[in-house]
């Protein structure tokens, strides 16, 4: 099923890196004739649903249910929050004709679910005891993209899981939305390994509909930041208009507080080009199909080609082949999701395979390794995917003084008992997430730069960087200040302000707006990050 | 979130309980206002979520692997096969408008995925190593049902997993076949615990573009028959169509041989319904989000209200509680889904609204359970879902009589040292389905009655049951023979010919075909079935 792309084997091209790796690992087919709509192959699914299980496990525990709501939304229930239809009515797909009928009502493939689930809400909440009411849905999503598509970031059918509650105060909606962070850093910081900003966005670029949205924004490769998850609290905007209300123990009438909050393939993209390197993917375990790959390596075959010699150096293969076999039931006895490779290709094409679809371990098991009496001194070399290269060995001159000075981001593989393999595997496959993490938190500060004029701000984008910058203000004021911002850096470097961090607690005091104009100083209240975005 | 409906707690009026019970035990709610599509509510999706998820792990061992395929598909791809289109144009749901432009091409809303998935097998297929291709994917799809809709059986949005797999040889794709049933069996018959009629349909009633179709048609509680999977041999019709050729070994070009099988809410609409009673839903434990439930039950209040009196009772609740906290954490470390239901309510309410939910296993535990000095001695009461009615117990005349006569088809409650809970529990988990497959399959034999006249037909329908009858032919003459018994059943008892088991060997030599025009006797060739179909 494999499709011929020749893969960019240097991730410094991230944009070509991202466009080729998810080709020639057999993540999704671009070739279904509706843009914007590729097809996931088995890897690329595997990965997403884990992602989603992980999201769905967390919400479970803190009792948010899991249903699900029609895909067909009437125009009419579209239409009934101003901001909300304003925000979605041009990215939606019409139904027109059912069968050779024209519909009375054109109905939308849902852009996301507000609408479809809070006509409901309002049928199921009538007293203080109906609340809170929390559900969840993992389903997919429409939105008819007019700029140009890129897989898994910006496409027609968006595969995601969407939380919206409803809560008897304001108090309880916030406490609601705090929780669904921890979900969140549980899922992407834990157990993906990566994070990012998490930001207040400003009022001209909130979700259409709620009084404030909170976002994740990731720091991809290429200094480019990708909103991976958003978060809103709703306020009591949307209880108005559906009629969302319940009778309080003092039998007052009180509108519902609402949030909602969403995870979709973005963070699979985000995942995967954080960690990923020039060899191709490098999977988080958990989120891997195959957690380990076994491969058995043939003997060399002998120089004299005695009958003797031959014959030795075959029951040297069968001995390795069954060793394989044992260190595969092992793995998976121990709950590890193994896989022995054991086709006619040679060892260097299998790694190679392996190492671009991500495959966070491999165990080698060759001639030496069971070249023993005692089957109890049989060992394997565990191979971590984010391995560190051997630091110039064997290597000369400027090689070797590349190779020194790369820096040891990974792992070191190491020899092991076969006898101590499902042990040393899980703490493999833990010592991995933890470097990925690391490394990628250690990226990620590499990436923010903090700057006080609009010219580091230029030099700091250029060199793929984000910026920290003190900023005036987050409404109308702030747009305009923003729309300064884009004019000084040009079309070439579109930055824009993606919004602040309200737990940067450094002094602003007597600090100026980095968007000020000449001879006008503004204050500045915020601490603003200025990044191009996708 | 409940809605106030009035459960008709009469099974034997089916149709009036299929439909209460869906909303009176929170599997959905049909008041979402577009035709056809309920909101699946979290006790629903639970059990269809999990029903999808036995059906993947049959398909994962199977080698066929999980993917995604676009919603939409394009209107050129779906007129491709003649019959295929003539099938399902007339069903689809069409996206004609992009926000605000008309859209060059229409869009279908999947009415299944034949076309969308086997213009990608074209690209992907290549040479005989490229075969078998088996994928397989869980998502909804879409028809613009006109006739009368009913939930979970006749709706617009229909949640299902469908399996596509293309093969080298037309063995290899029977082959497939008979494994897809394999799969089906686990997962119905031994897992649900209820199965049906395997048939194979007549020409004039097979899948749009099939050379043959297979399904499982389950008997109803009514008599009607259901038809709850499908399964499909394609041969090289669409292979044709998409242009699926391989290359084969010694180098000619040959078409793929395909088939494909889905399977959807349909089982659990059957699963309900066969399983059900008038208290409510019987469960089978796999598909149970809580598979026990334990009920602590409170001392009566003394009847003489001393201080010591009082003080007595409430230690006794205290040790209530503590004991159903126990049992609740060690039937969860069990692994059982175990849930403590410590609600205000009384006892009588939380049996009643937890058999109404099907829960497969309710935990009592009261006052003289735990009235023992040593801890070892505290006792429970454990009560399976499909309970034995104590037999006349406490009752008189009629009643007794009627009860002694119930007959004894489920399991007897029992009293169980509260240290052997996880194992007691597991065992009852075990022999609740086997019960319930015992039950299933007692009521299937009783429904179907060989009939050789088309009176014996009718009377066996009114009684509710399914005829199977010597038949002619399953091509254009038995076609016309089926408009004959149509006509003779008449309007009030739509009877159809389902199809025929290849399996049942009983001779049919001298046997004439039930629908034989008079004095032109027609051999019958095949046993078939007659039933009133959903």
């Amino acid at each position: 099923m494999s499709d011929l792309v020749e893969f960019n084997k240097d991730k410094s091209d991230f944009a070509k890196w991202y466009d080729t790796i998810l080709i020639a690992a057999d993540i999704l087919d671009k070739r279904y004739p509706v843009k914007g709509m590729p097809v996931m192959k088995p890897a690329g699914w595997y990965i997403h649903e884990k992602i989603m299980r992980l999201a769905e496990d967390e919400w479970e525990k803190q009792g948010i249910d899991k249903c699900q709501f029609p895909t067909l939304i009437p125009e009419t229930f579209l239409t009934k929050e101003e901001e909300h239809v304003a925000g979605f009515e041009k990215e939606c797909f019409w139904v027109t004709k059912g069968g050779l009928n024209t519909l009375d009502i054109r109905l939308a493939l849902r852009p996301t679910s507000e609408t479809a689930m809070y006509s409901m809400f309002s049928l199921w909440v009538r007293s203080y005891a109906d609340l809170p009411l929390k559900v969840h849905q993992s389903c997919n999503v429409f939105r008819y993209e007019t700029k140009s598509t890129k897989p898994l970031i910006r496409v027609r059918e968006i595969p995601w899981n969407e939380a919206h509650t409803a809560h008897a105060t304001a108090e309880d909606a916030e406490e609601n939305l705090r929780q669904a962070w921890v979900g969140y850093d549980e899922v992407i910081n834990r157990q993906l390994g990566f994070y990012g900003l998490v930001l207040r966005r400003p009022e001209w670029d909130k979700f259409a509909g709620s009084i404030y949205t909170e976002v994740l924004d990731t720091i991809m490769p290429c200094g480019r930041v990708l909103q991976t998850v958003g978060a809103h609290n709703l306020g009591q905007k949307f209880a108005k208009v559906f009629d969302i209300k319940y009778q309080t123990e003092d039998n007052r009438e009180e509108y519902a507080h609402m949030t909602c909050y969403g995870i979709s393939t973005r963070v699979m993209a985000a995942c995967l080009s954080i960690h990923g390197d020039d060899r191709g993917l490098v999977l988080p375990p958990v989120i891997a199909k195959v957690q380990a790959v076994v491969i058995p390596i043939k003997p060399k075959q002998p120089a004299e080609k005695t009958e003797e010699n031959i014959a030795a150096a075959e029951a040297s293969w069968q001995k390795i082949l069954a060793s394989s076999k044992k260190i595969t039931a092992a793995l998976q006895a121990a709950g590890i999701r193994a896989k022995l490779d054991d086709s006619d290709r040679t060892p260097g094409f299998k790694y190679a395979h392996w190492e671009l679809r991500g495959i966070p371990l491999r165990v080698e098991v060759g001639p030496r390794d069971v070249d023993h009496e005692d089957e109890a001194e049989f060992e394997c070399m565990m191979v971590p995917r984010n391995n560190n290269m051997p630091a110039g060995k064997g290597k000369k001159g400027k090689q070797a003084k590349q190779a020194a000075e790369t820096p040891q981001t990974g792992l070191d593989k190491r020899l092991v008992k076969q006898a101590d393999i499902a042990a040393e595997a899980h703490k493999f496959l833990d010592d991995i997430i933890d470097k990925l993490r690391d490394e990628a938190q250690r990226q990620h500060n590499e990436r923010v730069v903090k700057c006080f004029r609009l010219s580091d701000v230029k030099k700091a984008m250029k060199k793929g960087k984000v910026a920290l910058v003190p900023f005036c203000d987050m409404g109308d004021k702030g747009k305009q200040a923003e729309d300064r911002i884009r004019e000084y850096l040009g079309a070439d470097l579109p930055g824009e302000v993606r919004g602040w961090d309200p737990r940067i607690t450094d002094s602003l005091e007597g600090k100026t707006c980095i968007a000020s104009k000449p001879d006008e100083p503004d204050a500045a209240h915020y601490w603003a990050y200025i990044a191009r975005a996708y």
